[in-house]
């Protein structure tokens, strides 16, 4: 630790009064001066002491009053449920490099999931003048920060998920067409015994890619049995490594298995190691996102890629026509993953025929 | 693209005009209504139908007057360079959690390193009335983002960069010791020829670990040949690759690689590889961070692990200190690094002889 020269003071920001009161003339004029439209009703020199002035006293407008007048605050919020997950940062730059080209600004909170501090972060945000919110944390039936941007009219857009409730635009992935492609995959490598890792059930995403797997097992008459279908009750390593411990006490009668999610699938490559099985030669494993990194790791998993970065873009577009035109029809994008095949998938039983 | 019922149109906030008006009392009233403090000199019955009418309406207090009024924002920005980059979600983490303790908010952005933008949004947060700021964001001389702080009093912590111009606090890395303890490692694997990816020389971790490289090498008595040290333009995979192209055109002439963060060092092993090279049989390669997954990957990265989350956490509370007790000292708290011992360092060339 460091002993350094002492910090400027916190003060208080400067005031127009007293920004008057250094230059001597009257608030009005010191208003006036300041405002290039009102400008030219004073003198230059004036106008050129109140400026100087401004700018010695660290003036700041107060561009919220001027936000409020005029209802623009070019400013979004982005609710992102947990930094932590490597998917969250591609949607981000989707959304700001979009924002960024029509001048807008956009401020991001981390809620960690927990509903209480989303509905204060909306409170929060809206009380900024945040123009529009776009929401990547999860949703339960009458989220609270949900029924808060209703009840408050704040245009708001979902991304990686949607609600039945209500009328939101939300951009997300046809996870019926992704878990469809990886069942497809599993299938022609001669997997008959596919077992699903499923993400919290009281998530968009978490329900969607399980009522997808059970489906596309279905069209391909292939047994689905619930023992080789488990729950976890988050989207993280840990939580896919206790899932894996708890399949594979109901024995291992699975060659293959989806995970409803990346994070989950390397959690579950943890518990299959522990267990003495090698991933492809006993289980063939698929995550879903293509996080960053996943193509790196040993073995590099086989997983759905979804377009990250265009769905954040596409949100960031669909919250700026509804703030910009007005659009008075809420609307459900759907991106398509794509199939990344790499070495966590083999043929079934190979090593062991 | 599935079409949905209209969403709510976008809403002006309501006034306490408004409410007042659909109450059918006087303004004064209903601000004395919603002010728990002046609530008791108005009937119960009055209070309770103004309530009422708040929610119904959607009434939001508004808090940046109050936060004008009180000076007392409870909001903290955070300025991020690279969301895309795996180092920095850890660091938020550790700022958020001691932040929600002292009932703080954070709100963040992510500057991409255009140091125009963090201006403004270093403007933006002071009107939006963030009481203060902790930033990652590189530092130049005269950066124009602290200057705007310094100039406009609002009180800022760095992390992982420190500034020798002005009075602030920062927490850093002692990135002395960390790369001290990778040479010391590679020298007793019996390596003499060790090569450096510096990072960009204009910002701090740049250009510390470059200096502490060159003083670990003459402790160690080794020699330092500007041939084998290359600087990347920016923190990416991408440059780390560019950059071991380079210096593989150099000549082979090294055993070993120190990279000044885990990214370059990912871009050093696609250009090892490209090359023909193996790590860590003919390159033993060292990165800095210890960032998620650079343990999973081939082969597991020796890195030298930051302390993250405490990096936040200290941030936070000197951040919270400065805003709190209106401390008068700035301060450099600098956390030492770990060194991690991975499969991608091994005995010079050890496969060779």
């Amino acid at each position: 630790m460091v002993e350094k020269t002492p910090p400027p003071s916190a003060r208080k920001a400067t005031t127009i009064k007293e920004l008057a009161e250094h230059v001597g003339v009257h608030v009005s004029t010191v208003s006036r001066a300041l405002n290039p439209e009102t400008r030219n009703l004073i003198g230059p020199a004036v106008v050129n002491r109140v400026l100087a002035a401004a700018d010695e006293l660290g003036y700041v407008p107060n561009s919220m009053a001027a936000a409020l007048r005029t209802g623009q605050s070019r400013t979004v919020g982005i609710l992102i449920p947990d930094l932590m997950n490597p998917v969250f940062p591609p949607f981000i730059r989707g959304i700001q490099d979009t924002l960024d080209e029509a001048g807008y600004t956009a401020i991001i909170a981390n809620s960690d999931g927990d509903k209480d501090y989303e509905r204060d972060i909306v409170q929060k945000m809206k009380a900024r003048f945040v123009a529009g919110l776009i929401m990547a944390t999860p949703l339960y039936r009458g989220d609270p920060a949900v029924r808060e941007c209703l009840d408050r009219h704040i245009p708001v857009v979902l991304i990686n998920r949607a609600v039945d409730e209500g009328a939101i635009s939300a951009v997300v992935n046809d996870d019926r067409a992704g878990i469809m492609a990886a069942v497809d995959h599993l299938a022609r490598l001669g997997h008959r015994r596919i077992a699903h890792m499923a993400g919290p059930q009281a998530t968009y995403t978490g329900m969607t890619r399980y009522q997808a797997f059970v489906a596309a097992m279905q069209a391909h008459v292939l047994p689905v049995d619930e023992d080789q279908i488990a729950f976890a009750d988050g989207y993280t390593i840990p939580a896919g490594h206790q899932v894996m411990r708890a399949l594979l006490r109901r024995g291992p009668a699975f060659t293959a298995l989806i995970a409803a999610n990346d994070q989950l699938a390397l959690g579950a490559l943890d518990g299959l190691s522990e267990a003495g099985l090698r991933v492809p030669r006993d289980v063939s494993l698929v995550g879903f996102n293509d996080m960053p990194l996943v193509d790196r790791i040993d073995p590099p998993l086989t997983t759905l890629r979804i377009q990250h970065y265009e769905m954040g873009a596409e949100a960031a577009r669909i919250l700026l026509e509804e703030l910009t035109a007005r659009k008075s029809q809420s609307r459900t994008v759907m991106l398509r993953p794509e199939l990344v095949v790499r070495g966590s998938t083999g043929p079934a039983r190979r090593a062991r025929s």
